[in-house]
């Protein structure tokens, strides 16, 4: 097809003198510069994400499409669908990300049936493979659409009718072929209706009983068909449902290990989804980082004043930072990676806006990266930090880190020992030497 | 001793047909009315907390204390801890309420050094219990205070130095000692100083290491002791520190399962706690209860527009119905119980307005309990449920609910069945019925 | 026309002895029961809005519509536009309801210029005054749609093109011609896209004074054809955009005096908004009746622990109850009334459940009359607060409350008196008190 | 003066090459170096609080004091007062600001009778007198404290028992005497209890009428005594009252013009209570600017994911830069400026930490001044906007602007030029040229 979408663009450049008018270079990102031991494309993992950036309308609750897009006129839905494919890719490459992530129904329409639709599914991938191929761009991870048919309305793997949940199953079944089709590193689950609005009609008990049962068979279904890749639960507290299940990093890895899930399932933080359960930005990958169970990360950003899900592109270089020390000091988040869930705006009508925007937090995640590996390699706040806890890698201390202290050598120790010391928390000192780095 | 406290006002009667300016009879409550097969007392098993109520000054953060006690003025430390329990127990019989919860300091003065304070525990607990024989009235629970002193502004079995979780250490010993001497019912954890105010200057999976050990050294020296009460841990997402470790109740659920913790312990939830968490009122007392977990309710709440923990009064009837049908249908929360975790406003400086507050209260939940028998008893919400889950219970539901089906048979039955119906799930008619009920 | 929309439900009846399952009757709501003077129908003023129950279709931002409406399939624009308003009328006269309320574009669809959109609300109004005429119906007000057409994606009145500013003066102009026609009783403002979604593109200064200069142009056109009714504006904080200029009713205030626009507006408050600008769910209306500005109620709710307008059926008696007590104190809110912006939940799909939802809040707004009635012709709380504020009304209280007090009086005053005596605020037993009567 | 408090710190040095260990160093902020026309000193305007960094104890409502200091102890009230004040001025001098503001019961103790209490202040204030002639540091502003003492529970100037009215504006008089002593440029009213907590207890109309009553006594008198200073309210939207009167800047401006005060008072702006009204961090900065209403700013942060005022010291880079963005544009607070009404963490012990965190806030807006000037002055965004608004400053535009256009004249432009083309609002690129100054 030689169609070209952005005929105005060619491939992004790195061009760190650029001035601020310069909007469609990269100031920060250079793919192949080497920062503590890997290269920035290999630590940042950027992924694009398909609906939003060539699916998405403009859409909102209180208004009419806005984005027009060439890529999504004309012809049969298959043959829109083909279009689009062609520009994603064509995006991709100029934009030098070599990952994107969908969810089946983004790639290929719905079908009359489940056999149609998974026709249209095959067909779209065969292409998806070519254009793989020919581009070397990867799915970093696929996803199923559970939400947006409205049989979903009441749940897919909570619906109080088990037709219900059936279809979703099968929807899933085919999702995970397609993942092993088309080398997808990840698989992701978000329960975007798996919750409920009222919970006068609900049974919560069966609902998550149903919800552990259908992710058993995905895992069952997965190593049947020798599927590698890693499987990723999404929290999100509320929106489109009053209440989700899978709220946070907390509540997801609580409901894994009550149905003894945890081995199969790691996390993939979506930072505007932490902030809507009343985090702060940077909660949920720390705490999942904590747990072992971070996978992935949808880097976006919500506005800290909104009740929604506003799906921005990050630009806030302190919470970039904050995020890329998390993953250097987990050793990278591969086979995850930085996948960008995230819309322009859409007032932002120009086709030159997906450009700008992806660029604009590339270079956030650039700088937060070259700023966390100056904090790492100059361990000025490590050092503090071993510092304050020095108490737990000696005597009583050492013996309660390692759990061989009791109740009685403690109190012990405090008729012994009397008052601990004050100890200032120095959190300003923390904060103004975090400041310099930024 | 012979001071009488409260003088102006004799036992409170149940007194159904009394006019609004009567706010010192119950209009609702009638302890020994049976309903469902218990009395109202002991489906409620209400408890007045020491601490709101009878240590409390008024004091807030922009103002000095308000509320001035008889109890709190004249004489030494502990002849003031003195007069305040029998102003307690004077309380506690003239209003009915047959249990009350206590923190190790409200009840005895904090000495110099830990065995002072430990000897003013021992002396104020001889008086409590010959108090308690006097009058019948129990512990519902007790617990430690590692929050207010400011040796714990760090932590208290998260603190960076081993010897503040040493002092921690020895003064849950104490505690749990006195719990055993008081019959306590309960023990409670509540972590208030367990988080972290910035994320920069904390060791996360440290700190979580060490809160695990710290409740295995308290679940070893309760079996050792003999202590038969149950150990409930009280989520509270912030406030004090920005974050808190027990976020909510399924934040807890998962780290006590991490730790192989979750069969020594229950949860105390208050739902003042919930809202501030992101969820509805019930959502906890829901969720704990669904995972077994429910052990006993702070009853107060606070108010929705309002960013902290105001610990009113509950005196909001649809509250008080969902949370008692919860309560009746898991079978009641004994050993736990309805704790008044709430304090009258710095602003409601008659001694009377302690007795309104708690007869509001009392007189909401029994309203609550009332509606809830009657909801239950009825059946129509249930059996709409019951409807609603059908599916469940028989052929290819029947397998999923069992966890016996695959994604490969439910594929098939789709095949074979197509898409399902579509169902209402006519929220707007559950809260019509539900609206009757009160 | 002869098809009958609603085939299943007839008028529906009062019946207070009805039992749970009935929920297609009124239980509380009788139109014609005298209260305090007026029927219920007068006080109440129920009106239905017309976008939510007749062109929702149950889309939401993750998920494709899922109400299938009969009146809404079939046909060209203008013949779908033409059944939806007999359906619409069918189910006021069938609910008993007195008052509709729209928007131009729900009314008669967009044509591909203003003059065929204006041809088309020309055929539709003429329709509609039929229909208005058959049944006795009435518009409570109407209101232009400048959010839902593309060309408002930047903001209508202060948009950064005045072109666009331009097309929304054309269609207010024409929106005011048709309250003119069909007699609305007052004409709503609802600024959902004057607003901005970042600071940094966005001339604050220039857009209010162009919003501004947009009233008053209206106001002088509504002069010009000696239209009678009352222009409201309907503050809401955010949604669809960050921040929206009339974020709640004191924004509005401002904003109209600052502009000397306050002679010409009052206020339309609807609590679902003021809950987003972080009010208490009553508190707009309070705020806007004691500044003289509470000109109507868009009857809602949402849920506190919801982030967004979720425009649910109001079904709380305890908020009923104040706002019909706020309204009675005011002396009725004519010509104003209690719109039910409200929509059944995109999971609510039969047709009945726009009547079960409509009963219901019906039914809770009848119950918060009666009840408010009750606490007005009691009089226990009025003369609690008149007691409260006695010390105004003689004195040098009388003095403070006209205006003629000085600071050296005042300072003198207290030189005599000294120290105020303490007063208990006793906000329990005022909560008590109300919750007697609910 | 011989005691010296900060024995270890010596004047605050600028050293731009400092490291991140070198936190008690300006790397930033230098005084005298100009900018834009001004040096950073006359941009900047830094105030140090009072009470916070000198009265604070570290307590919070759930722990006890923390912060132990030299000159909180020892000798009777008015002797540690006087130590305090020593304590401030070394403080002011070594780090090198030039303005503190301060409650009057800050700055002298309570006594028993008013009489009293002004006799303190009179002593007090000739040291403070003496010691700003020593040092030239002044005052920014004062204020009265009528929130802390029991006596304002219920309010002030809003309290239902004029005696306690009459009890503030005596304090308000003695402040304003006290302003014109000490040559304060500004004089704040903070109403922390002018709001109410039940709107059940409360008559709203009364209590606003009697602030604004009690706001004319105190023009008055100040004009009077020929007092030349700036009165500024500060809003805030609740805490310590579940509602406060002075919600937001518009709430404030509402109520000003409502009562013909809109020429006495200008507005004192926290970002911490701006994002507590749930709008973004400069929201109520730029709003009072355009309203041409803004005095001063109480330079402090919030954190976004807690719901009450945590007076953190401001450190992030973008909001100052906003901030100061708008300070230039409206050419300087003077006579306001940057107060740093925040505390450091009450685990911050040290007393190094004082220092470091107005050092780290310094700072931080002096890289926000440095961004600030920058963007004004390479013009990128400021050109961008003038193109963005081009269409008012000719023909139909121009007269819209200019409020002489009407809705017949627009409706013809309509019809003759048809549908504005569509523009993107380039959100992205904004905030990436943003970024490109940080």
């Amino acid at each position: 097809m030689s169609t070209e979408y952005f005929r105005d663009i060619s491939k992004i450049p790195y061009s760190p003198s650029a001035g601020p008018r310069d909007v469609l270079c990269f100031k920060h990102y250079n793919a192949s510069e080497v920062l503590h031991g890997r290269t920035m494309e290999e630590w940042l993992r950027f992924s694009v994400c398909y609906w939003h950036s060539f699916c998405g309308t403009g859409a909102d609750p209180f208004g009419f499409p806005t984005l027009q897009r060439p890529w999504n006129e004309g012809g049969s839905p298959m043959d829109i669908a083909k279009k689009r494919l062609h520009a994603a890719f064509e995006f991709f490459t100029k934009l030098g990300v070599k990952y994107y992530t969908f969810h089946d129904r983004d790639m290929a329409p719905d079908g009359a049936t489940l056999e149609e639709s998974n026709r249209h599914l095959d067909e779209m991938t065969d292409l998806a493979l070519e254009l793989q191929k020919q581009t070397g761009v990867k799915v970093l991870w696929v996803t199923c659409n559970l939400f947006a048919n409205p049989r979903y309305m009441n749940g897919a793997s909570t619906n109080p009718d088990c037709h219900v949940l059936a279809y979703a199953a099968a929807q899933v079944k085919k999702g995970l072929d397609v993942a092993k089709k088309l080398g997808a590193e990840n698989f992701v689950f978000w329960g975007g209706r798996e919750g409920f609005h009222s919970i006068y009609n609900t049974d919560v008990a069966a609902e998550l009983k149903h919800m552990a049962n259908f992710f058993k068979m995905a895992v069952a279904y997965k190593e049947k068909i020798g599927l590698k890749c890693q499987f990723l639960i999404e929290p999100k507290p509320k929106e489109p449902c009053k209440h989700q299940y899978d709220y946070d990093a907390m509540s997801v890895i609580g409901f894994l290990k009550q149905y003894g899930l945890d081995q199969h399932f790691k996390l993939n933080i979506e930072p505007n989804h932490t902030t809507l359960a009343g985090h702060s930005y940077e909660h949920d990958v720390v705490m999942a980082s904590v747990f072992g169970m971070l996978g992935s990360v949808d880097s976006n950003t919500g506005s800290p004043d909104l009740g929604w899900d506003t799906d921005q592109f990050p630009m806030d270089i302190r919470n970039t930072t904050i995020v890329m020390k998390t993953v250097i000091e987990m050793g990278g988040l591969q086979p995850g990676g930085l996948n960008f869930d995230a819309k322009v705006r859409r007032e932002s009508t120009d086709p030159e806006d997906l450009f700008i925007a992806h660029i604009g937090a590339m270079d956030a995640f650039a700088r937060g990266l070259r700023n966390a590996v100056r904090i790492i390699e100059e361990g000025v706040i490590s050092g503090m930090l071993k510092e304050r806890y020095l108490s737990f890698t000696e005597g009583i201390g050492q013996k309660v880190d390692e759990g061989r202290a009791t109740l009685e050598e403690l109190e012990e120790f405090i008729k012994q020992n009397g008052e601990p010391k004050v100890t200032s928390g120095k959190q300003e000192k923390y904060e103004s030497i975090f400041n310099h780095y930024l």
